[in-house]
């Protein structure tokens, strides 16, 4: 990865926001421990934490939820556009950036204020779940104006009241990756708004990096992996242990990457893989599900243990994205949610950016190296041979 | 404005398609001098040069003329989205950027390839002329298929047959602009690249970028002021010279910046405005707007004057806004076409860098600096006292 000014630079970019530290593998959201906000922080709470640089008391609280649950009814045009898009069979992921950026439609392009970062927050999970409802042919539905967020996401989605555990689970994983540094969907933000345009540009630009299968995009794989495995074994009769082996060192022996495990960043440990290990913990043991759970230990246990063997000294270590999988997958979502799920949370840490890109940055233009030809002379097309 | 990696630095993104040297005042693109190159090269071909490396030869020129006259077609999902901004009155960039983002509708949101590249840049004259007739109340038109990009613009623009002395002039314009670095637009393609999104989701967050006053706002603004000093002039019957004197001690002394005077990265000349300014006296002299050219002349004479005296030693120069503003005014174009008409030339160099990126580039994840507190503790929320 390609990794800019260096903490010491005076030319970096700075943030309130989060610190990111890889070496000792430590994450802080708005000066809390991940550890320690995610899993019992409202969602709610996070993003004003992010916004306002401190938690909301209960009144904020309250007129946050109303203003968030304001914001999930969408605009005619917007529900057009995404009816289009639903003809088309465009991924959700799409599907979303073009959503939000009708929104324009109705002239919500112009200001970078509070306001306007809480009504892409409330809007974002209102067009996921109207979206994906429209592509299982199923008809849109509201939520009741007095659930937060999360609750009201998996309700618009199902129709259905989803259990407390669920909501809790879902609301520590949209915490624990509401922001993380200069990952490159928040940069983009940065960049986008460091021109001075607007918030909903910004918005639509960072959901076009999130789509890339290098940032957003392996949460789904990851689960798929052990879905796989445990078809396998099933077709095989032979053990889910023994079918993660082969499949683990096939894929390493092919030149493939694991997905959910290692991390660019974080060496010594991912403490967001921890605070979501927790998290799927809870949300499984006791459930009807609880035996999925088990087996995707196995199969995560086996696969250390492979790694471990084939690429000595590397390290490589159950990432956020296999927890996420977990996580998601327990709470009910489908895999091709995962990555407009992290969406949902992101787009309170983009928002947060672009406030502080506004108040304190300036216009980014990084200098690049030029290797290419020098001293061409340009010749008339009819001399020219091809 | 906030500088990346210097140019030694084996972090820095490297790329062969324009080298700008801000010291010595020199712009080459794809290995030519911007002089050498704008002023004789079709838009076509400075497109094909940053693509292929090198120019077409005249089968290869045909073809790709073909391509992006096919492209022009715009389809329907688009069409309804254009008149739904229309009816809202969006503004041009708003409604080009969703328009580009619209064509995800039909199938074009997957390819990171020359061929997409060469859609896009066909599209985008036929969106931003669709949509401008549409807010004119007028019936969106059709160009002739073997017409060029520039000139099928100008005549998609008016349903009229442009003269040659315009459809050069506005070609030597968009071959001036087409790359620049890593400018912020260009920039926010290449970090959405970097995770392996697609092509449109790049262009789209890189149009959200242009849209930036501090970016791509400027061309307009600097026309506004030499209408307004010859408005002023008209209606006092002071001197244009004595008018535009007193606006700019007025403006500077209110803290105000001269558009179109004065650039951030270069110091000693900007090659872009010497082009620029040669293409507005070919497009000008023996024109029936000459007259216009000659007050617009002692407007910026003046104006270096009184900015050379008010900030002495910084040495500011008419820039390449400036001259911008005079050479599409001359071919016929209005101030809220000249961010878009930008936007017709740099879609070319944000393709390119995209193409390059993928080619070359890896995840951009820059280092950030955090500022904020650390070691906060989480209350619950009925503790906290707001």
């Amino acid at each position: 990865m390609a990794v800019g000014p260096p903490p010491g630079d005076p030319e970096a970019l700075e943030t309130r926001l989060s610190r990111v530290d890889g070496q000792a593998g430590e994450l802080s959201i708005g000066g809390f421990r991940v550890e320690d906000m995610a899993p019992q922080a409202t969602f709610e709470e996070a993003a004003f934490l992010l916004w306002h640089g401190r938690p909301p008391d209960l009144e904020e609280m309250g007129a946050l939820r109303g203003r968030l649950a304001d914001a999930r009814g969408l605009p005619q045009g917007t529900r057009n556009v995404l009816e289009a898009a639903a003809a088309t069979r465009l991924s959700v992921m799409d599907a979303l950036r073009l959503g939000v950026d009708s929104l324009a439609l109705s002239g919500a392009g112009e200001p970078v204020d509070v306001g306007m970062a809480e009504r892409l927050v409330g809007v974002v999970p209102a067009l996921i779940s109207t979206y994906w409802r429209l592509t299982q042919g199923k008809e849109p539905l509201t939520a009741p104006g007095n659930l937060g967020s999360a609750e009201a996401y998996l309700h618009l989605l199902t129709g259905l009241r989803p259990s407390s555990a669920a909501v809790r689970g879902l609301e520590t994983y949209l915490n624990t990756v509401i922001d993380h540094g200069l990952n490159a969907s928040t940069y983009t933000a940065r960049v986008i708004a460091s021109t001075h345009s607007d918030m909903l540009s910004s918005v639509v630009g960072a959901l076009g990096a999130l789509k890339g299968p290098l940032h957003g995009g392996a949460p789904g794989p990851a689960i798929d992996m052990v879905f796989e495995v445990l078809e396998r074994s099933r077709a095989s009769s032979r053990s889910l242990e023994a079918e993660t082996e082969s499949w683990v060192r096939e894929k390493v022996e092919a030149g493939g990457r694991i997905m959910g495990f290692g991390h660019r960043v974080y060496k010594v440990r991912d403490p967001r893989a921890d605070v979501l290990g927790a998290a799927a913990e809870s949300l499984y043991l006791g459930s009807p599900n609880e035996a999925f759970y088990r087996q995707a230990q196995a199969v995560e246990r086996v696969t250390l243990d492979v790694l471990e063997e084939l690429k000595p000294g590397r390290n490589l270590r159950t990432n956020v994205e296999f927890y996420t999988a977990l996580v998601l997958h327990g709470v009910g979502l489908p895999a091709e949610l995962f990555t407009p799920t992290f969406a949902v949370s992101r787009v309170a840490g983009w928002t947060a950016h672009i406030l502080e890109q506004r108040q304190h940055g300036r216009l980014v233009r990084p200098l690049e190296r030029y290797v290419g030809d020098v001293g061409r002379r340009w010749e008339p097309l009819q001399d020219r041979t091809g």
